[in-house]
């Protein structure tokens, strides 16, 4: 069995999560708590991060964007069907770039803030969250998801118009800071309409049921018709 | 003319330097300010980040991973020859996994510190380098020399057999840390004889020729045989 060690509430392992599930490729999934830094994990993955997927064939893939590529070369068809990166030069640049965005800059100035202040702090015991680290991540978000709002305006999916890898890293992005109840869903239309129509696919419903001890998310987290 | 938007002491633009020089493709360099946020070249990398491509058809390619995958994808052979990823899937993961590594563990635990405190800060007037940050950052830097000296006394280059985009993506942030003086190699052999390899090699010599305003490298920087 395919085997993917992650945490709920890390964008980068909710990513391969929705690959995986897009792919229809089943998989079990193993809590790493990486703080512990246990060795044999570390012999999986030296980064010491999640998410690394053990595939189905024993081989250690470890890093959220090396697991993407490598999916979409182990498992789409020699035609080039079955890809989350488009076939044309273009469209892979465009949706790479798009990744790449969320994952780097996003991540940086939004997401991670969020998850550092408001999950880690508790869950490892180390203080209240930082008033000034969130006023600022509140501003980026703001910035941020007025970008992504464009983007869905102008184009049938972020990166063009078919399903992409960068859908899917938004997704798993926007998902985190939902189940934080971090979005004023009534500020951002376009963003919001995008959201429902990827949060209604099949591979995201595991991720609609993950849940955190000690944390709640909002109602509307599940609700496919937020 | 192909152009590449970068930084001088910028890894990732010296990452893709590099393999543009692997690959035989001149370029013309173009050193974008990116803390002046110019509208124009925010058009053609809304993040704001170097490195940015314009290819010889006028393509813009932003960010040096999503530059690298274009490059594998417009100017390998169809057998896939001139490939710095490698063939199989294995050695492509390992590849991968690497470069991962060097551009996001090693940069935000290593290389960035050094080019904040003993770059930025002064380019940008901001102030004295902060010392904790420097003695946090010297560690993690022999750590993380280490880890390469371990790869290179293990294997022919970083990644396995062959020359890849780990060993370039490597060599990259190794020469901003050895333009800034911050290596004492004499403590690492092993890391010693594989950049002496890296750095004799063709594709190597634009970035020995690099100069900075008010920053002399070290007399050893330019040396091939240190």
């Amino acid at each position: 069995m395919r085997i993917l060690h992650h945490l709920p509430l890390c964008p980068y392992s909710r990513k391969v999560r929705l690959v995986l599930g897009e792919r229809q490729l089943a998989v079990e999934l193993r809590a790493e708590k990486t703080w512990e830094r246990r060795p044999e994990y570390l012999q999986l993955n030296p980064a010491g991060l999640v998410p690394t997927l053990i595939d189905e064939n024993g081989r250690a893939v470890p890093d959220s964007s090396v697991i993407c590529e490598y999916l979409e070369e182990a498992y789409n068809s020699e035609t080039g069907e079955g890809t989350l990166l488009g076939t044309s030069l273009a469209d892979r640049v465009e949706a790479r770039r798009l990744v790449a965005w969320f994952d780097g800059s996003f991540a940086a100035a939004v997401t991670m803030n969020f998850v550092i202040e408001k999950y880690l702090k508790r869950i490892s015991g180390r203080g209240q969250p930082d008033a000034q680290a969130l006023r600022l991540a509140y501003a980026s978000l703001r910035e941020h998801l007025a970008y992504i709002g464009w983007l869905a305006g102008s184009r049938s999916f972020l990166a063009g118009e078919m399903l992409s890898l960068a859908d899917l890293a938004a997704a798993a992005h926007v998902s985190v800071l939902d189940f934080l109840g971090e979005i004023d869903w009534a500020q951002f239309p376009e963003v919001r309409e995008w959201y429902a129509r990827i949060k209604s696919r099949r591979s995201f419903r595991p991720l609609l049921n993950d849940r955190v001890p000690g944390m709640t998310p909002p109602d509307h987290y599940v609700d496919l018709d937020f």
